[in-house]
């Protein structure tokens, strides 16, 4: 292994220096003080389990996403958590409390096989909270407006909002009558946005109505600001009650989000189809200018602890704390600095602890490189050691 | 899979709840901003690296202990950090500015395959500050000061303080010209304390001299209080230089610890060979009554940088977190909290995002269940939303 080799790290892992190591330190912090300001508890799940627990009530895309190592102890495979989703979920059933609303945000380090987001990283810090007993549109409004907080809190102010509901592709679908082949044809061309392909495939399917083509081919052209909840009220409106349902539900939150949040900008894709497996209600995503990867995002996921023996109503997001300092400008204040002579003496010693109890950063000089800036250094003047000023 | 299965974690494997992860979370920023407030920079680490880097420098206890997965990108093998040391000696090696003292600190979870530590752990959050490019007693001191503030900011003081000195076993086994078989025979007795078996052996040597036979089986017998270190100068002050060095070596460090912090019970072994092949120099650990395993360890590693590039010498400590928090009595204080209703206008808005960020804890009333123990509530009286106290 030659020096080179060495330094290397793997693709899409990183480590972080002393500037930037402070600056995430700094806003992860301030962002848990945000969310427990909110009521949210800081929860810690494990970095590693049983592979069948973390997996549990996820999808596939998950397993994939999982490191998976051997346990010497037991002999079962356990993995290395690639999200917190589930792990929360099972929290969740531990703190039942009559059947109270719990709040829950979580922070720690992740790890994924394949790099992601919007910095390509396998190991992000990811950052969210979430929901678990409520499941009416004001806990979607709650959840969504904490993530605009907390992106807001990292100084990202400059935001667009992907809204969407899992119901409207699904109702089209069921409404459709379509078989499992023809469906997941479907739903690989609006994954693509192949629009052309989609108008030659629907057209094809001669079983249909054509008022059911006209759905089918209308949904993913449902994309754009807001007027698209006014377009799909008139499109898939009269389809069934869940897509109606769903459309209102929209229009709710996106009206209630809008004057709270008067500067952020509005997406709306109803044939996304982002975690469709995962979520049963509102998804959503926020978005920076200039980066085609989202930088925070979550919705409703009910029924994700049932498996837990606890099935409720849920709704969170997340997002990644090493991604935010590397878009925001995180502004982190040092303390007041102090050189120290070696503390040889019971008065210097006493001296020194008490200034750094005062939020002094004291540092005792070892050596005659010491090459930082100092604002103060302890010098015995009188009788005593005092702080003097230090000439830059 | 069964519910009562997926509740179950791996042995050795924890999370923590609400309260106990307040507690991680009130303990970890309390230490950092200690580090911080002596000097020591923060540093985040990656959590998987290739294994190769992660076991540079550091002996093979480390390799058995660390979980390793495959790369599915390059088809390389990578490990989960075990420790931080050899991570933080390359970081210290990017961080070149002269050849000045670098002061490094660290906090997060690692991994390892067996249970170890106090509480039998696979996952402890590990805390840590390390200084490089100086190779005097006064680092040891300082390392071992801030080690001793840790714990005592952490609210341990009855403590027990284990300090040895690698050179001293291995300047009496030089002096004895033992070949290899003999030598791990011997450290093998040593590292079981078999005193008996110890004499047997020895006597069955027949090439040594009188002098050299009391020399390796006395230094297992140099084990106590204070006084061990004046029986050490005695037995073995005349054997070589450097066991002299390291005996003058330990008690400068201990007479100044003892002043700086005359609470902390001493042990000697000098003997003891914990880490032996990694550390260069003084060790120490530190113990609290009634627990066999430490709760904190340290020593000197100089030259660890070497296949980074850059030989240094180096010293420093780590303690785990979640062990810290599980012995001593960490009191959180929560914020104040406040039941509003749900925002459903401006006005109300307003004012629950203007009391966060006052400091309180506002949350919203979601449904009729919530239980949580509140200090106020917010009722619209007089044309304006006021707080009022709840009644308990």
């Amino acid at each position: 292994m030659t020096l080179a080799d060495r330094w290397l790290l793997p693709e899409g892992v990183d480590e972080a220096l002393p500037e930037q190591a402070a600056k995430i330190e700094h806003l992860r912090r301030t962002l848990l003080n945000l969310h427990e300001s909110w009521g949210y508890q800081l929860v810690i799940p494990p970095l590693l389990e049983y592979l069948d627990s973390l997996l549990t009530g996820a999808g596939s895309d998950l397993e994939i996403e999982t490191f998976k190592v051997i346990d010497q102890l037991s002999g079962r495979l356990l993995g290395i958590r690639a999200d917190f989703t589930s792990q929360v979920a099972r929290i969740d059933a531990h703190c039942l409390k009559n059947n109270a609303v719990e709040r829950l945000s979580y922070c720690g380090s992740v790890l994924r096989t394949t790099p992601a987001g919007l910095d390509g990283t396998r190991s992000p810090i990811q950052l969210g909270a979430e929901i678990y007993g409520h499941g009416g549109v004001e806990s979607d409004i709650e959840v969504l407006s904490l993530m605009l907080q907390t992106l807001s809190a990292a100084g990202l102010t400059d935001l667009v909002l992907d809204l969407g509901h899992v119901d409207v592709v699904s109702g089209v679908l069921a409404a459709c009558g379509l078989d499992a082949t023809q469906e997941s044809k479907l739903l690989a061309l609006y994954k693509a946005k192949d629009l052309p392909e989609l108008d030659r495939y629907v057209e094809s399917l001669d079983t249909m109505r054509a008022e059911q083509k006209q759905w089918l081919i209308g949904l993913p052209r449902l994309c754009g600001g807001k007027e698209v909840l006014d377009q799909a009220h008139s499109l898939l409106g009269n389809v069934n009650e869940s897509i109606r349902d769903a459309i209102a539900l929209l229009k709710s939150v996106s009206d209630c989000i809008s004057s709270r949040f008067p500067m952020v900008g509005w997406h709306f894709d109803l044939s996304d189809l982002v975690s469709y497996s995962y979520h049963t209600g509102v998804i959503f995503a926020a978005y920076v200018p200039g980066h085609g990867n989202a930088i925070a995002r979550g919705g409703r996921y009910n029924n994700i602890g049932q498996v837990f023996g606890r099935s409720r109503p849920a709704t969170g997001f997340s997002t990644d704390v090493k991604a935010l300092v590397a878009l925001a400008d995180v502004v982190v204040t040092p303390p007041k600095t102090v050189l120290s002579p070696i503390c040889s003496n019971a008065a210097l010693w006493q001296k020194v602890n008490s200034l750094r109890n005062e939020g002094y950063r004291v540092v005792e000089v070892l050596d005659d490189f010491y090459a930082e800036d100092a604002d103060f250094k302890l010098d015995f003047v009188d009788g005593s050691w005092q702080l003097m000023p230090v000439q830059s």
